[in-house]
């Protein structure tokens, strides 16, 4: 990566994305919630679960991006207004995903940060368009891309005005089987050379076995990450996506015990 | 795959995709052409050159998905109309990349065939988009994707109203760095157990190398593939992007004259 | 590449191997028979099957390398003459692997061709003791491994003063599951522009699976493969091991029939 | 790997292996030296370093497996004999690793803890051989391997009679470049679920550079892992191999103190 030249790499000074009262890179930022917007009930009790929990913000996807067009594919703008409805309960500005050029400009007025999903992460179009809107984006790295692609696709939305790019680190795909994807732990010590954008680790989608999500949490706080994207489900056993990896608000409150201690002490620490 | 039920894989009868006369899945089929559209020139005399090699349609890109943003991205509108133009020249149809869901009905007034690249395959936006234009659609494989994923892919194509999908082989990424990315030659027997739709292969991404591609077409004719598509400049050196996998018209031409009589012999004989 | 210094890719004279009567590198060779040597009866009648069928050469292992130390482990020295016994009936030189550094000498007795095995391809001291012998090698390629650090395998068995190495493509491990291992049918040209050592190809530890056997074969004959190497077994359904992959004899005779008249044209016209 | 009936996933209690005073798997270890024995005074010098650092066990190769067979192989028995002179100097106990079957009974006269490398992960006969020998055997995971495969290398040994294993990951091979491998440290909760064996991982051979072994070092220790494996040179720049990877005494002594204060505030409160 030596001879690119991008805003990514070149700031001298850390950035940090303010998102309402949240400040990521400024300590430790957790964003949690269901994979996908089912109902009404269901996304403002867990809402209300991982405020409790200590979230800082609330993840839920309105428009789900499938393998299979038979599957549940989001409740689209209905999906929107019960996550407004959760922010106006709870406070909690609210992360959702955007898979259309066509859609950002209204998701925008509903969503505090713009998610980009690993299936669009080279979709060049669509960074373009986040790139033109105000509001912060969350881009995950595409699940078979290198560090220097997925920078170079931060700079697509940098590029455009909008400096606000939080990354997010959520499994590459390799040979193993245990695990639904291989978390990339080393992305994030490799990123915080080589750019000034924060760095975040979702677990629950790198690895995709609940039993697994705590100590990997515990090692995203330890490597120097910004924060972390946890999936938490008031009822995982009737999620409609995601189950395998969705953590009860009892399991997420306890982790994030452990979380907040940990992140002290490295703060102080290491 | 044993229990998806997916039209992708239900027919009893091999598809055949119409595109003006050439009929693809029946026979042997050739899309040759430039990576991108640079200028009138550049293609009309390439479309020239590839006819005469005995190319069936001609490839070119409009809008060119590119790593880097300062990259060439591509010359849009006009270059759609230079594609026309050598169309009127060569009779030849055109194969040309649509990525952003917004440009598909207008490029679909220019394209014979719309191509999704591998970096779209799974922008289920824009396979809806597709599945409800009247155009055959060429779906690449994802550089990551497995091949049921592939057909899930093929799926919301067809699930949209659209039967008909080519699907192209470009090469996986794996760990070997001799080539760009590794041609998994076996999808193509795979793909005719598993679907009814045509397959091709396209050795020149795939490869990244003009001195393996002969070889790789050659199996590929021999291993059952449907036909293949190829890049060719009139003058690679010159060419701005992919130059390295080119081949100059002459090459395509002595290239071809082998591959109409290995097809020849392999629809005779084996 | 560029910079290595290697016997391997030295040579002007593309080498051939001699194997009794048997040319590798001249003309197209076909090694052929089961996993492992289960019994007598059972190798002997693959043997005299694979040579009905055209084979140049009979395949069969006295030592398998088994994930599980629970799995059969091969009927070692038993196994070896039996080999022995199945040569003497058809007269086909016996390929068999060796595993262990202190049975090269007594295996180089009973073998025509020493295998080193996938999981092998990096055990050096092995590749020092095979190099110290006057049997032919034949090295497959690791399963993770680059062709840089393939042709390094080859080197340390010309360096040890042993020039007949045969190289053998045997599928490389990716994210695809479809298939056992993803074949690397680049790695055909890829050698044939880096090295003067024959390459064969192993269709069978590739794909894992009988229906795909047969066009990955006329693929690596088109492609300008030295040869192949087949699984056979009499009673595929009773094999110890692999028998998802193994070709009957009335399949394997129905390939060969096609393959030799592939081959014949591929020679006479590409 | 819901079927399989392994001693390494059947024990109640966690294995601790003892090496002299040292306890892997009870408490943090930390093992650490120079990639390659290169003459006393280099080997003396970092053995007294790394022991002032806090490290409980030197490593360092006499036996190297070099991708080339040009490349340094090792000093042999005259290393084992340097390494002899370290012990008795320092008092930790040798880590060093063995790649012939032939070599094991003598090498394991000089070695404290038998070392299988990545290469011979699959190397079962030399995975039988260091199962009947008494020294504990620290086996590295191939870089190709499944964590279900490496668990039933590890049953070849624990089924030799010999029930001291330490399991070592030490990055796995994926399409990243920015990193030499990629650390796969899900593999920690992972076996902390399947097996009773001690885990403790390598971020020198996983990353290959110096900048990012602290990080993942601290990841190591918040996931759980029992130790690490870490290369340090007193001159890294005149190192043999691996210079990008090795740390100085000063970067290792740095390090150690975080390390220290992070798995005690690991061990209290998480």
């Amino acid at each position: 990566m030596k001879n690119i030249k991008l805003s990514a790499l070149q700031e001298n000074e850390k950035t940090i994305v303010h998102v309402g009262h949240v400040r990521v890179g400024d300590g430790f930022c957790v964003i949690a919630g269901p994979c996908s917007v089912e109902n009404e009930k269901q996304t403002i009790e867990t809402a209300e679960a991982v405020k409790e929990g200590g979230a800082n913000m609330l993840r839920g996807g309105a428009f789900k991006p499938r393998t299979s067009p038979y599957a549940f594919q989001g409740l689209g703008l209905k999906g929107l207004k019960i996550l407004k409805k959760a922010r106006e309960e709870t406070g909690l500005p609210i992360v959702t995903e955007v898979i259309d050029t066509r859609d950002v400009p209204w998701v925008a007025e509903y969503a505090d940060v713009l998610q980009i999903g690993a299936r669009n992460m080279q979709n060049f179009s669509l960074l373009k368009e986040v790139g033109k809107t105000q509001k912060p984006v969350l881009l995950k790295r595409g699940m078979n891309s290198t560090i220097e692609e997925w920078l170079n696709c931060a700079e697509y939305i940098l590029d455009g005005g909008n400096p606000d790019v939080i990354l997010c680190e959520r499994g590459i795909r390799t040979f193993e089987t245990y695990t639904r994807n291989t978390l990339d732990i080393s992305a994030v010590p490799a990123l915080k050379e080589l750019t000034h954008l924060p760095v975040i680790i979702d677990p629950s989608h790198a690895c995709g076995r609940v039993s697994l999500i705590p100590s990997l949490s515990f090692a995203a706080v330890a490597s120097g990450a910004d924060g972390l994207m946890i999936e938490v489900h008031v009822n995982p056993l009737e999620a409609i996506c995601d189950k395998e990896q969705a953590l009860t608000p009892a399991q997420f409150g306890t982790m994030m015990e452990k979380i907040r201690v940990l992140h002290q002490f490295v703060s102080d620490s290491l």
